[in-house]
């Protein structure tokens, strides 16, 4: 028997339940964990069962929930427990959210598979070469733009990628990239408490003598910086700390906030919902 | 149709969420919330359901989920989601943890019906009375210990109480009165890292320099302060906090850890596995 | 000897602490306790030293200090460690500030004296009386605001009030009233990663699915919502909470935060640096 | 002029602070941040000042703060606030803390040099060399340990070390190697609530079902993992953790309260006061 994890969107009404238990029930498999959602706003249920089944019996699993009348709507999926979630890191300059997910995908605690890092520069090649990945530079001027997205996304449709990390990568992706990489590309950005508009937000948020300093890691979308939020944490700072320290600090955010973003994304716990996201 | 809790524990086999949820369709009830762990370390299964069903068809699901043979060993109980668990409060002289409660119970934060709060000291009184409630004086020493534990459980079996909270009780429980209510009366206390044993904690707190002080809460056992822990929490504090701060402090943790663990129980969200619990 | 706060805001120039030393020295005062700090973007210098002395020779200390060539512009006052900060409470329905406040006060917690509860509404009454402590209901209408605010005003003056607190007050103080109290009257608000604008906010958060609620304690000023930040703190929330449930953990982030920036406050620890403040 | 940090621990008696200032005052030094605290215990008085003073003038300062006859069994120290606090890391085979330290060093968050990192175990080499820093394997056996650690002593003297980071080193340091390094060497191990003794510690903690799982830093004493505490934190857990993800976490936390400690000594902010620690 091998683990493996179920993931269900679908209108919600009575029997839904019933059915991905009996059908997995009927081959035999033994649920190891389950979780599930009602969302009253969306009307969606959403649901996320890990169980140990047969390799063989798993497409007999699928058939008999999606012919189930209790579900309607679905987006249904099975996929090995250990099987990794593919992988495309991008990269500008900063590589602290970069270097994490580097370690923690090394030491066996990030799920992924990394096919590589894809960089608009040359400063991060040494690091990603140490780990042993490839590193692929994709400069980005208002010309090439276009063709430097193109290449991207062929090298996410050629690589079966299910995640693309925007780890401090400092271009804007157009409209059309974003829906292209809708629900598998992750972004992280500062945030405060309140929130500032335009340059250095550091700075802002110093000047406004602020007491916490944060970081969202949040689905793209083509509304820049307002997708669906996965995660957020923040810091204790005071009044003796520095903008360059609020940096720092905020530095440890992201990147915290960044690794349990992808780890959730990566197990396949992070549900879209509207513009919302459902995290088991 | 009315909304329902249904708790469930018993060994770990196949079959059990899909005998669960056809007991449910069968009587066209809608599942709202579901959660389920099984602990590998007991091989026991826990799930909590939240659905929506005639008030008169529960019984007929309860009949379905003990007949079927996947649900082995059960304890299995099913109750109205509105329906406050019944309350007795035991305090001494310290109020802060039953302040907290009270007014949490005021704000319609806390489903739970205080039957009444029971005392060794006269102190907190008006405090009760004030919240309308009957404050019931049972002094202790050495010669009365019996006969008030026996007065405490005369009011608790009267009373049909599910829960007893230990809101700063400053008397230990006979281990005959610990399994009388085990599973039902909760217990708080300071927690150190690393512990410290004997006189004065929060005194050796400050000469070992802790900067972090915390609380658990915990279900009360024979074995004293050992009890399967349910909510914990810390503070940080620095060189500059006195013990008497460091008390205050204190008192912060213990009410927000307790008032949260008297949530999860009345909520019927703790389950007892081994010597942990299971928290959904 | 007695133990004493004193409290200097100055130009930043050399030989500050080597004035306020020398004076406390000349009378042989020993400071206990000393902060300060230097803030680059005002040029302006923070300092907060707790001494014991004599009580008569506080008056010498003070004339030493201020004759200093080194001390311009300054803002300096001494007060009694153990002199109360006279307090006044605006309160409208909500409680929870209000009786967090009530009870730190009673225990001690709270280094205040409440002059009185002042409300536009009748519904904290009994809480307040039970709490032995006087409380005055001025309706706030369109009409009646300016007469209102004065009465207050008359209040504070009459009282030698040194803080007036916002405990959820949920009417809009005027510009001249802001002005009047100006570095003592202290707000509390929710605050969230991303600021929401307009009604509801608590759904909005829903809405979008925010990770974390918080809440701000600031000092009014004209500018609503917006003035100088002493204290801020954050909880956890998932997808599951309510906008109920949200609203309810927000309480708690509130009244938390709120009673943090009163003891702040009124420990003489909190100085103002143009729009934001220096919490020692 | 440069910027300079003194740290002075003394008798605490009046005077202290005026003739550190007069000091500083004499030759037109500019105070930019100061600390003190009295810790009443220990009778000790402790004081960080950051100035700006000529290079020429700080043994002038330090003369006559050592003549002041307020300043009784003093240890006082002037050092440029740039510089960098000359460390030697220590490292087993578990690299989550070196990694830490290393990409915050690089990144310039942390004011150390680096002289060496030193394991018995060859495990570490590739990433130390990585960062371009000297990696020394010395193996630790029964036989060779008093050897082993002459070495290392060695190496502290022969390169001004000021700092030795045990981040992870698993073998125990005798008792004099202990002494020579006091104050000096920082170790970082987990902590929890309650604490746990003996073998597998997060399995134990697992059993017992904790809610906070924690790490601490502290100064390296001959008892044990229970030398002066200089920083602790903790992250929450569920019941759904196994203990190998519980460990995980407890990497996480270690090496979030290891860096802390690393640079609060780094920049001069930690005194001992017998058993504990002052922070400023």
């Amino acid at each position: 028997m091998a683990r493996h994890i179920m993931t269900l969107t679908c209108d919600d009404r009575p029997g839904i339940v019933a059915a991905v238990s009996g059908a997995l029930l009927q081959v035999q498999a033994n649920i190891v964990e389950n979780q599930q959602f009602s969302d009253e706003d969306t009307a969606l249920f959403f649901m996320r069962t890990v169980f140990d089944a047969e390799a063989d019996d798993v497409e007999t699993v699928l058939a008999a929930v999606r012919e189930s009348p209790a579900v309607a709507h679905q987006h249904l999926a099975v996929r090995p427990a250990d099987e990794h979630c593919r992988t495309i890191i991008l990269v500008s300059k900063f590589d602290h959210c970069l270097l994490d997910l580097l370690y923690r995908w090394k030491s066996g605690d990030l799920p992924i598979d990394i096919v590589g890092v894809v960089s608009n520069h040359e400063d991060c090649r040494a690091l990603v070469e140490y780990y042993g990945l490839p590193f692929t530079v994709i400069p980005v001027t208002a010309e090439t733009k276009a063709d430097a997205e193109a290449e991207l996304l062929r090298m996410v449709d050629a690589n079966d990628v299910g995640l693309v990390v925007l780890a401090r990568y400092m271009q804007i992706l157009s409209d059309s990239l974003c829906r292209a990489l809708e629900g598998r590309a992750i972004n992280i950005h500062h945030s405060f408490l309140p929130g500032f508009k335009g340059a250095k937000p550091y700075h802002q948020a110093h000047d406004r003598g602020v007491k916490l300093i944060g970081a969202s890691a949040h689905y793209v979308t083509a509304d820049l910086d307002e997708g669906p939020i996965i995660e957020q944490d923040v810091v204790r700072v005071t009044h003796a700390e520095t903008p360059a320290r609020l940096v720092a600090l905020g530095r440890d955010v992201e990147r915290r906030v960044l690794s349990r973003a992808v780890r959730d994304h990566a197990e396949s716990r992070v549900f879209l919902s509207g513009r919302r996201t459902i995290v088991f």
